[in-house]
């Protein structure tokens, strides 16, 4: 169903330029939109996609309105001070409105709900969902299919499970979450003690996992519980998918990792930090505010200073790389080299 | 059950030497095969392992048969031109015809089929499975256990879905695919726009996913949908287990993946790459048919030359490399050492 | 519920000083235990931690305790040899008698059993559980929610499933094992042939996978099983989440892997090794007993020799590593350039 331009504009602001009652028929991005369709650009000067863009209207800032507009195909636009943000919001009210009316029951009829939890009026349960002894559910909220809710958890207002999705006993999530399929809240954290030969001696997991509001969890990704205390999740994160966050980990508010991160135990991070997909974090360090990691970088110390930090071997063809791996092997070697040569021997000074 | 070799001969060609009422009790290692099994050697030359075999049977070249046939206790040699892809086929035939005749009813009593899904005749639906409103699937498909098909997913001919397996609303799956445990389909991209300092801003994932034909996804690998298009695998492609492909991300026909491997978003890979497990491939980049990226490499620019490529540090003794690592950390620094080291100052000229 | 500190020395041994009748209300760390709680240090020397520390009961070394007790603010005290041991042991107990009186039905009435599996007397089935024909669970045996058991499966005395557990049809676990939510032990080895341009042929795994006494397995960890033999886990193994094991490997008794750890197909791992978090080991080599392999290093060869190893790109700000980088690029030139100068060409030395 398309949408009329004027009503998001009366929903969500910006400055209309052009036809007033152009009709929205999808969100496209510049590459792909066609007449019918809504883009829109963020960057600070017109980009070739901009310029070579078919989209019938689009989101931009009143500078590329003025640089562009006059030569693009477009019969409407919008203007805004951040098109990107905007847009994120549009992507928002765009799903709201074309939300299918859900004529699914509340509580599905497969669902195994314990007699014990506590469920607010308005909570909607999935197909073949368990929800065991002593869980609260407050208002909004959706437990998608096939999700396992242990004893005594407690979910906040409008928190999502999309599917598939296990909640281990006593672990505790905000409002206004969103949990992806295959999650996994609450599972035992890795701890052992040696027994000499005998092994490894389980340490058991007592404490829980604390789950801020607004927090966002990818598909199949962990979040162990911690040994004592609680492993803490605070509000505003943001985790992609198959990440694993070790017991008694804290992540600080608003800070975002990108899919397939690994968190050992006892790391705290800070908050309005972002790690790249595939980075490390080893165990028990500590890293400030607004720290910045590359992808698949791995940070053994702690980082006390706010910036941009990274580190992985560089790419190269297989012969190239091969023989760089091989004088890395012996690098301390070729530094020793390069101290006898700057510093020559005394006897060969003399000889001179 | 033990298998008459001139069957398989029979089945899947092969010129037979020796013994054609051999009964094949089990397919087995040159390693671990007994005198009633059988076993194949892929090397173009006559291995270790292939001349200390004792398996009763052997899959082998011409070439190898003539080498060493006379010596070695087997009765019976099936000659064909590539063993292993003989050997391949061989495995599909065996558990074909190992086959239990399932009497499981073709839709388990316990599955919850929304009554607008759409189900050709001989479809199997396993235990406890949810299939969506609006739901189509193909004949011969069959979704195990535990398995949520959300609304208007599309699934093909034959395709197969072992048990936990989660697709998202709206996505297809091609025919004849196999998608294994825990396998997440069409969960969120993971997108947001910045808001300052309250945090992120959601981008909607308005896009789908398109998966086509003989596809096979190992368990517990992700495929986000796309941010307004779709993400793309295409036909023939493998996934191994534990694999994370973002959104937007487009995968070529034919094209390998082994396990723990990550492809950021919008990276764009071409036909027949193989990609080793735990390499991770940055967003936004391109990477040309038939490139080979060793495991664990870090990819961060396109890829425009087809050819093998790798880059990961090379592992050492504990104090070997520590040391090493920390020449790493000054490197260029020891490049300028050397550079002046090349071209001494002049002062220094004059005074010799 | 509290407990006297003499019951847990009653039951766990240690030497008794001060307060018998001290009542422990929570474990807790040394940072955060307050009067009424127990904590432990298992360090050598009182460390800053130990002596700033509130907690109302200490379990720690004689040596510690003679050195630092009174001034200390406990009002008792548990010596014994091994604090850390001691204290896994004490998580244990403390687990086995807060535990909830279950009353929950031993088969869940929502769970799914086929009439040919044969289950022990007091074998307890979660909700929306599958079994399989032919699987056999033997005693004290925990199946979890949304678990799926599939034909011939094998279960152990006391083995448990938390939830959403897959095991594939003939695969067997042995007694006292921990499989957290998410497992997938079974799936296919990730095993093709080359066929040409047409892309990979399937080869079918027929091999299990066979795990041991007293494994504990991570969330979302996925086992492969064998190609033609069983992939082996050995007793005592201790697997974290999200680790991928390909087909036929083997891992000795007693090793441990930290999270995200990749196994290659076919790798053979020694007994009483560990790996840490993301490290990846290739497929086809042997590490041999009381290897350890630092985090996210990459194991490329066979480790015949006890010992530590490691080796990953060390981490530095974004100019300092960009520069580091851009050097190992071409470091084998550098090399070469070294060389260069430690033997000045013939012609030069002439021309002096």
């Amino acid at each position: 169903v398309p949408h009329l331009l004027s009503h998001i504009v009366d929903a969500l602001g910006g400055e209309l330029r052009g036809s007033r009652d152009f009709e929205v028929a999808r969100l496209a991005s510049l590459e792909h939109a066609g007449q019918g369709d809504l883009s829109f650009c963020s960057a600070k000067q017109p980009t070739l996609a901009l310029r070579q863009s078919r989209a019938g209207c689009l989101v931009l800032s009143a500078e590329n309105y003025a640089a562009i507009a006059p030569n693009l195909p477009a019969r409407a636009f919008v203007l805004v001070s951040d098109p990107y943000l905007y847009f994120a919001r549009l992507t928002q009210w765009w799903k709201r409105v074309q939300g299918v009316a859900a004529n699914e029951p509340l509580i599905h009829p497969t669902a195994f709900i314990h007699p014990s939890a506590h469920l607010a009026a308005d909570v909607r349960i999935g197909p073949f969902v368990y929800v065991g002894p002593h869980v609260e559910v407050e208002a909004g909220a959706f437990l998608g299919p096939h999700s396992v809710i242990e004893e005594g958890v407690k979910i906040g207002e409008g928190t999502r499970l999309m599917s598939r999705v296990t909640i281990y006993a006593s672990c505790q999530l905000g409002h206004s979450g969103l949990l992806h399929s295959g999650v996994v809240v609450g599972a035992d954290g890795f701890g052992f003690a040696k027994n000499g030969d005998e092994g490894w001696e389980k340490i058991e997991q007592l404490g829980g996992v604390r789950i801020g509001h607004a927090v966002e969890i990818g598909a199949n990704t962990c979040i162990d519980r911690g040994t004592l205390d609680d492993t803490v999740i605070s509000d505003g994160v943001k985790l992609d998918n198959l990440i694993q966050i070790g017991h008694n980990v804290y992540i600080g508010p608003h800070t975002a990792l990108a899919a397939c991160v690994g968190v050992a135990g006892s790391a705290h991070i800070g908050a309005y930090c972002t790690v790249g997909g595939a980075a490390n974090i080893f165990g028990h360090l500590r890293i400030a505010d607004h720290v910045h990691i590359a992808g698949t970088s791995v940070v053994t110390r702690s980082i006390l200073k706010a910036g941009h930090y990274g580190g992985f071997f560089p790419l190269g063809e297989k012969a190239e790389w091969e023989k760089n791996a091989a004088v890395v092997r012996q690098l301390y070697r070729l530094r020793e080299r390069v101290k006898r040569l700057e510093s020559p021997p005394l006897t060969s000074a003399i000889q001179k």
